[in-house]
């Protein structure tokens, strides 16, 4: 890819682990809300996603776009997802259509999904061997974060199907660095490394798709979500399994 | 049902269909932004569904919704389905939540699925013995009016598996009075008549269910929506088909 990347939400936990394995891979347009906490690996816009303005400003001759910039506050408040996370991307897939970009992954949840996890599941679907979510499933938000990130992936579709734009989802599980969570058999499962979060993201932006919702999780014993749509689709090939951490 | 039911939108369409059929049937709390045309068959709040305020007040003592209240406009803009059909939704959710009402009949639409009728499938899915959709394919709108109604269905999702409301989402096809829409092989594929409405919309405050998403259209000899579910679970039994008006 020799057009710039544009990295939405770059600050974020998810933005610095990819910036710290693909710092030198691409050619960045980082954008934040916040200034940079050290020397960026590229061009720097401050500005939120929910400024139309600043959106095109750094989408202009954009080639692809990571769109991570959110509220990721589980409890964030309803009028918090519905103007970050909702009418932010919403101006972000819209300004992505409007310059051509090939190929946008948006940052998706596990909290698109949360409410799969219901008591006569847990903690059986936590262990290995139990159910797992595929991506084909329809979303169950357990929470308003989650009702955003849905809505997300339903814009990614409508931008993907009217616009062209050829869009993956990836529905994020627990980003730790390290190690997994400890005494937190949920986190486990759902461990996303940072260097599979790398790799991951790295995939989304070489592979070819149209459109696809897959899990963003280690290849752990235990898991609920199942990594198989990664695996074929985008050649995500992880490294890490929080099992080896126990 | 003794308690009164809040019908939001009261002055549009669809609620012309329900409270024509059904106006001396249920103890009406009509909520409209417009004031009453005629007069109207129970008591009128005037209010928009953006004013959480003039919902909580219309919510109070209610014992279920039917949530109409919407930008119908297929091309309507961003801005308005976000504030109109996305936020005014979720005031309306969780209010219903809050007031501790029983069930809520939300008013989807066939352009929460638009962007199935690509051109590979079409004309051949409006055709009788063509594929049908059920209400289990994930969404796919072709419009941001139908974003607006999947993320309303999501909503819903949300408020039942995490408030307990039980939810019924119906995507309605195209509501005509008195004969199918002429020379228009789609909007005969997804008639709905007047009456049949006014059935489905009773069927939905009658019926025990948990959350569902079912069909809104007439008992139509060509059609690519299913109505088994609606049948099913609502014991929805339509009277009209769009070839009898042929």
């Amino acid at each position: 890819m020799d057009d710039p990347v544009l990295l939405t939400g770059a600050g974020g936990r998810v933005g610095e682990a990819i910036l710290a394995a693909l710092g030198d891979d691409y050619e960045w347009r980082l954008l934040d809300r916040n200034p940079p906490a050290g020397d960026p690996p590229g061009e720097y816009v401050v500005g939120d996603v929910t400024d139309e303005s600043a959106v095109r400003e750094a989408m202009d001759g954009a080639g692809a776009v990571v769109h991570l910039a959110a509220d990721p506050r589980p409890s964030a408040p309803w009028d918090s997802v519905l103007r970050n996370n909702i009418d932010g991307t919403r101006t972000v897939f819209a300004a992505a259509a409007d310059e051509g970009v090939g190929k946008v992954a948006f940052a998706s949840s596990n909290h698109a999904v949360g409410a799969y996890e219901t008591d006569e599941r847990t903690p059986g679907m936590y262990r290995p061997g139990g159910e797992t979510l595929d991506g084909s499933e329809p979303p169950r938000p357990g929470n308003l974060y989650g009702v955003s990130k849905a809505t997300g992936e339903i814009l990614g579709r409508y931008y993907h199907d009217e616009h062209g734009l050829s869009v993956v989802c990836v529905r994020i599980g627990n980003l730790t660095k390290n190690h997994p969570p400890e005494d937190y058999e949920r986190g486990q499962a759902m461990w996303l490394s940072y260097r599979d979060c790398a790799h991951l993201f790295d995939r989304c932006l070489q592979a070819d798709y149209d459109y696809e919702i897959v899990y963003g999780i280690s290849d752990n014993d235990r898991k609920f979500y199942s990594i198989e749509r990664a695996r074929e689709v985008l050649g995500y090939d992880p490294q890490d399994n929080s099992a080896e951490h126990a």
